[in-house]
Order: structure tokens, then C-alpha cells, then sequence
């Protein structure tokens, strides 16, 4: 049975403002929060079924969590998904926040003011899977703890470096040399042109791309071509998600 | 000012036993509404924001559409969005919803099961991109005129053939010779295989991937591999989002 006060307390971690103030986030899902409890995260409560709590009693045991059995019915009265899960933890953000201390060697991927959560929390799975370890956001990008970029990052959060800072502050830095791509109408066929494995990769915001400022930094414009079938109508999509279009790319420069 | 019964029903439409009872859906965006307006879909209403009607006033004449000005709190009242936009219009699902009648000559996407109505828009976005006309889904797909659904094809609704069938039958009586695609653990990697440009690609369900029904028909097994750098954690993540996979898997067939 759960209090009010920590039904309220849980239910105020939805909001970017109490994150802050209390420095936790919440976490739903058995893969989700189970990949947490293995990657260290320091974990103030965990809330779950019965169920949950007798298949993962090895888990649980191993790491000396404390964890409240409850109702289904309770967890949808703290849940921030449509459908609530076997299980939620409250997690503190890592006191070590990542601060920017220089580009990684491999590839980085840069986020310019990503708003949507899922799709922030898209590309770090994309990013994880790629073997990227550095994602850095403009300062305007979505919240990482925003509990549905937890979710879509299915456990990814626990294994990728996230620094936010100011993006043109980073870039004026770069050691000259480097390569910067970024996706632009008026860019070369990604298909056919050079990646450097050790290259910053620009994602741009989900309607206005890539951001004035952060552009003239791009030192090698790419293009993601649409195709257009003989008979029919596609071919007229705009553009694509920026989730969709970093997958793209990602995929582009570890095939080669 | 909207009725409280017009209220009602705009809001019935979110489900889709009220969809079907009335055979209409809601698309919201200036995007999208504009895109179904300029693609000859049956609008049976479109509720917008003066300023939208101001902007848009070439595009209602020339289609004789009937527009009613609505107070930004009022299109509060029946957005899907969690921010709702400056237009909601109501549509008529159309007519002759397409019946599986042959596959195309060109590449055609089969859904086994997709579950989350934002990745099959996001999927009929990438089809559109791509030039795949044909999206066949198997009969517990999610509704093509889920609200969510419709909003993440960002217009693409308009150009692609959306099927519903069993998927079973539809591939016991597909030609010999054919190839199709399924991507597996134990497949072969993508960035390496041939691929065919008039074969069909299966994307299975987000949790339980292809289901075994619909695997035996599969004729060449593929793998996007993962990629794992040496100097950080990455590279652990367990699968990519099916809309991310679909992504990719199509963009490695039009890249060739």
C-alpha cells in the first residue's frame, strides 16, 4: 500500500522542475529498471507486483534493494505510461552529470534542440547500438530524465555518455581537421560519399533541422535521398524523423 | 463555438469502435490537414484557428471545404495532441479500403503484429520516403486511423496502399521464386547480402519480432549488426525500435 505522500512525491518526478529539486527520475519496466539495478544506479525504492518481485528475487537480493510489493491498482495511480508495468523504481541522476571535456575518438553524435522525449530517447538506443558513446544535446533539447525518454532508451541511459552544453561554445573548440556532417536538402548522396569513423554526426530539431548557428560549423553536408517508385505516388515525404534520418546515418557509417 | 454533441463525437473518434461506427477519423496539424485536403480526401469538417483559416483561405476556396472557426481553448477540447495545433479536421475513412489483391512489382513492407500506432506512421512515412507503395499488415496490426497513428505518417497517409489481412493466406499464395525478407538473430548481415528490389520485407512485432506463423515463409534471414567500440560500454543494447529497423532495412535496399 502506498502512501499519499509518496503517490504525490513519485507522481511530482514527471515534471522537469521536481526532477531537478529531488535530483531523481522514474523508471518503468522490467527491462528497463532491471538494467538499471545491474549498472549501479543508486535506487531510493522500487514498486512492484508479486509477481515481479518472485522472478526477480535473485536480482533484488544480489544488490540489497529495497523494493515495496504492490498492487496493480496502485501502480497505475503513479504509471507515466498509458498502460502501466509490472514495476517502477525511483532513481537518483548520477551526481557526476556528465560535464563536456573533449570529443571522443570515435564517432559523437550532436543533438541541435531534439523536443520530442521518444525520439531523444530513440537515438540513444540508436546510438548504443552503433557503438557511439558520446551523444551531446544543445541546452535545449529535451530532458533526458523525462520519463518517456527513460522509456524509449530501453536501457540504453545506463550505457551512453549524455552531456548538454552550448553547442557553438563546443564547436568553436574542435581541433581543426575534424569532420562535421549534417544533413541539408542541398547535400551530397550519404550513399556515395566518404565517413570518417571519427567524425561528429549533427542531428537537427524535429521541424526546423539544423539551427543557423550550429551549420556553419558542418564541413561535410549530407543528403538522405528519397526514392520515387515508377508506379505509384510515394516519393513526396518531406522529410523524414529525426530518430528515422539518425538511424540512417548511423547504419551509413558503421556499414563501410 | 463547438456544441457539446460535436464536442462528443469529435472525441468518440479516438476510439476506434466509434471510428468504425461512423467510418471517419481525425487528423490534426496544418501538415496533415492540408496534405488530405490537397489529396481528395472527404472532409466532413475542419476546425481551426482564425489565423489558420487566414493562412490557408487560397487552399478552402479552391476545395469548397467547410471550415469553423474555433478559440484556441476550444481545439483544447478535442486535440489528441498532448499541445493541441491551430486545426482538426474530421475525415471519412475512405470507402474502398483496400483488399489484398496481388503484390506490387516493387518492394512491398509486411507489418506481423505491429503494436504502437507511432511506429506504424512512422513505418508509412519511411514507405513513402522510400517508394514503397504497398504496406500489408497482418490483421492485429493497430488501426491505421488511431489518431497517433495518422499524426506520424505526417501526410504519407494520403500516397501509400494500406492493407489489412491474415498474413498467413496472403503469403501461402504469393508466387514461387519470390524473396522475402526477415531479419533474424541468426540471420545474415545485411550490409553484405543481395538484395531484391521486388521482394517483400517483414517487420515483426516490437517485442516478440517475427512470429513463427509467418517466419517459415521467410527466404533469406538477414541481421542489421551491432557494432561495438572499443573504448566505451555501448554496443549491449538488445534490439533497435522496429520502426528504427524498418528504417534501416529499407534504406540498405535503396542505397544498391
Amino acid at each position: 500500500m502506498l502512501s499519499k505522500s509518496r503517490i504525490k512525491h513519485i507522481n511530482s518526478l514527471k515534471i522537469k522542475k521536481f526532477r531537478e529539486l529531488h535530483r531523481q527520475f522514474i523508471a518503468e519496466g522490467s527491462k528497463l529498471v532491471t538494467e538499471l539495478m545491474k549498472n549501479f544506479y543508486q535506487i531510493s525504492g522500487i514498486y512492484a507486483t508479486r509477481e515481479w518481485i518472485l522472478e526477480n528475487e535473485p536480482l533484488i537480493t544480489s544488490g540489497n534493494f529495497i523494493v515495496t510489493e504492490i498492487s496493480a491498482s496502485d501502480l497505475n495511480r503513479i504509471t507515466a505510461l498509458t498502460t502501466s508495468s509490472p514495476v517502477l523504481a525511483v532513481v537518483d541522476i548520477p551526481g557526476d552529470s556528465y560535464a563536456f571535456s573533449g570529443f571522443s575518438e570515435g564517432l559523437t553524435l550532436l543533438l541541435d534542440d531534439i523536443k520530442d522525449p521518444g525520439n531523444l530517447g530513440t537515438i540513444i538506443r540508436i546510438a548504443d547500438w552503433f557503438g557511439i558513446g558520446q551523444v551531446i544535446c544543445s541546452e535545449t533539447t529535451v530532458d533526458l530524465y523525462n520519463p518517456k525518454t527513460v522509456q524509449a532508451t530501453m536501457g540504453s541511459i545506463a550505457r551512453i555518455k549524455v552531456i548538454y552544453c552550448d553547442l557553438v561554445k563546443t564547436l568553436s573548440g574542435i581541433a581543426p581537421g575534424k569532420k562535421i556532417y549534417g544533413t541539408f536538402l542541398d547535400g551530397e548522396n550519404i550513399y556515395s560519399q566518404e565517413l570518417d569513423q571519427t567524425g561528429v554526426i549533427i542531428i537537427g530539431n524535429e521541424s526546423q533541422g539544423i539551427s543557423h548557428e550550429v551549420a556553419q560549423f558542418v564541413t561535410d553536408k549530407l543528403l538522405i535521398p528519397g526514392f520515387h517508385a515508377p508506379n505509384n505516388l510515394t516519393g513526396s515525404a518531406e522529410s523524414l524523423n529525426a530518430s528515422i534520418a539518425a538511424a540512417i546515418i548511423c547504419s551509413e557509417f558503421r556499414r563501410r
